[in-house]
């Protein structure tokens, strides 16, 4: 091994470095000042976990997406926690045990076994909020509040927010009474919204079916319109699908009533990246990035899996992320170049200084350098006996 | 697998929940800032990395505390951080690559396969900074300086720091030539300090000789006095020997002079958790705990190992123990209770207040709750029309 080939490092994985590392410690400190702000409580799950906690309640996908290590003390098998949503579950429902609303927000790397997205390679900085304890829609619209605010202190501009709801599909394929395979394909294929391939897997559906319905309903995506063209589709629907359309319905005008800015979509046949999701969901978008920048919904079946039955919502967001699409002003100032001397009156200057300002000491190896190189624009020095700042030319 | 082995976690493992994930959350705020105060930039290391970056010019130690994994798209092995420091130093060394004096803090979770203590378990949260390109003892002044000062936030009562230089037992294995195995043995039975072992392993050397001194030198340990008997001891040692306990001599009484209120003492044999030192080291207690709550020390060796020698020093620390052990006031306040109501007016008022305050909205699951027990002082109540704050009984 070369010693160029010691500093590579794997892809998706990557060194943060000045001044991006600092940009992004202070998003991470703002957006978690913002949930508590909303009564959500900081908790710090583990990075590591046996295997089964980490897969109760979610689907495949987190599977694949997890590194497993063995437990060198006990031979068992461990993950690297690839979403922390289902530990803050694992937590409410287990550790913390509260009666009532639980509102609990969290910040940590996550690891992917593959890169999910250029932006966010495979160690996504992943931060969240999730509330425990009420299947209201006042909870609903609570929690997609809090993203469109930890978004807007993000300094995203345009977001468009794309609300869907998981029972739909689920219902019309529970009541299509696939085989799996079919089951599967559809599955796929609507997940990539393929709709020739949806044509020729439901295309034998007779009219008014499900199947029928969940093939229509994949051609429909967008406004307002959309949500209507939903309704007339699913006229003869069960009942809790009509229900899940109404909600969407009201969902939306909360939510088009408090935020004018943001453009709402719907999208009846939502499934990327919803492991363990059982009703109203969303994902917010940007301009240019065809990845959701935060994304939630609600997910009242963990708890129960971890022996606690307790409805939940919550969202998360890539911190990375949304400091590389974000348009925030840079907190960062200069510093204050002080002189190698000496001197205990320097000593106590600097220390004064340094409970508010960035002062840079000196060392030996300096002689001759210049302070502006080293982001300092003033410095300690002696005039008349005495340290003053002076402002660097 | 039963439900409730689902909600084991592995030893060393542990959910961190509130208040104590906000005390630790504050803590890491106030060492990052007091960090950045003194110049050095955050960085935010990798979780995982390639095997060969992890371990370059490391000790075998850390290879032991390494999770290891495959990398699914290369096969290649990779490591979880299990220290810091190493990627500091490969940082400066390739992907900074800065000329002149490097000022590096990073904060994050390590993992360990085995618990090293305690109160740290097999994921502590390393917090540290590193000072590169300075040999100079100012350098080794201004880390030890900082980390007493982040020991000071940290709320720690009564600092004893043990200065120690590598250098002089390495130096002395190496004249008295042992074998590979009679090295292990004494490099095992100093790190203990058995002073029995050591007499049956030295015994045999003649006065004077390096095998004789090293004897010597491990039964002495403390103040100044155990400064003046290791003079006595080294006095027919090579030069370098008695440079590193001038050395020792030199930063002791700086550090005297500027924080009066830490108690000081040398260990000449220092090995403890040294993985890749080569010079003046130094690790800060205090009264009760055992293990050392901050370390560090010089590490000029790394640099070179990764392509560019570059001298070295920095220092880390547990923030999950320095919370535990610390005594910081809790500048959690208490939160203000607003009713479910519907009413835009509402909607303003607490967006108002959250810009400053925690305000947490009932949920209609909340009807006949005490906000008391969610941690309010406070409510949201409408008089004549308006909404007001008033203080609940």
């Amino acid at each position: 091994m070369t010693v160029s080939d010691r500093w590579l490092l794997p892809d998706g994985v990557e060194d943060i470095l000045p001044p991006l590392a600092g940009q992004i410690e202070s998003l991470r400190r703002d957006v978690m000042d913002t949930c508590q702000r909303w009564g959500y409580q900081l908790v710090i799950p583990p990075l590591i976990e046996y295997l089964e906690s980490l897969f109760t309640g979610t689907g495949h996908d987190l599977e694949l997406q997890t590194f497993k290590l063995t437990d060198q003390l006990t031979g068992r098998m461990m993950g690297l926690r690839a979403d922390m949503t289902p530990q803050a579950a694992r937590i409410d429902a287990h550790t913390l045990g509260q009666e009532g609303i639980t509102r609990l927000c969290y910040a940590g790397h996550v690891l992917h076994t593959r890169p999910r997205h250029m932006l966010t390679g495979r160690t996504p900085i992943q931060a969240g909020c999730e509330l425990f304890g009420s299947a209201s829609e006042s909870a609903d619209m609570e929690v997609i509040s809090l993203m469109l605010e930890t978004l807007r202190v993000s300094g995203l501009p345009r977001i468009h927010l794309d609300l869907a709801h998981v029972a739909i599909y689920e219902t019309l394929v529970g009541e299509a009474g696939f085989d799996r395979d079919t089951g599967a394909a559809i599955f796929d294929a609507m997940a990539r919204k393929s709709v020739p391939e949806l044509d020729e897997l439901l295309g034998g559906c007779p009219p008014g079916s499900a199947g029928s319905m969940l093939r229509e309903l994949a051609r429909v995506s967008g406004g307002k319109d959309a949500l209507r063209e939903a309704k007339r589709i699913l006229e003869g629907a069960p009942e809790p699908l009509r229900q899940a359309l109404d909600q969407l319905d009201r969902v939306a005008d909360m939510l088009a009533g408090n935020y004018p800015e943001v453009s709402f979509g719907f999208d009846f046949c939502e499934l990327r990246g919803y492991n363990y999701h059982t009703g109203l969901v969303f994902a917010a978008y940007v301009p240019g990035h065809g990845d959701a920048v935060a994304k939630g919904g609600r997910y009242d079946a963990i708890g129960s899996d971890f022996g606690r039955a307790r409805p939940a919502t919550g969202f998360s967001l890539d911190i990375r992320a949304l400091v590389s699409l974000g348009q925030r002003a840079s907190r960062a100032g200069k510093a204050i170049w002080a002189p190698a001397t000496e001197d205990p009156a320097l000593v106590g200057v600097i220390s004064g200084l340094r409970m508010t300002e960035t002062v840079i000491r000196a060392l030996p190896e300096d002689e001759g350098v210049d302070p502006g190189s080293r982001n300092c624009d003033r410095a300690l020095v002696k005039r008349d006996g005495q340290w003053v700042v002076e402002q660097l030319d």
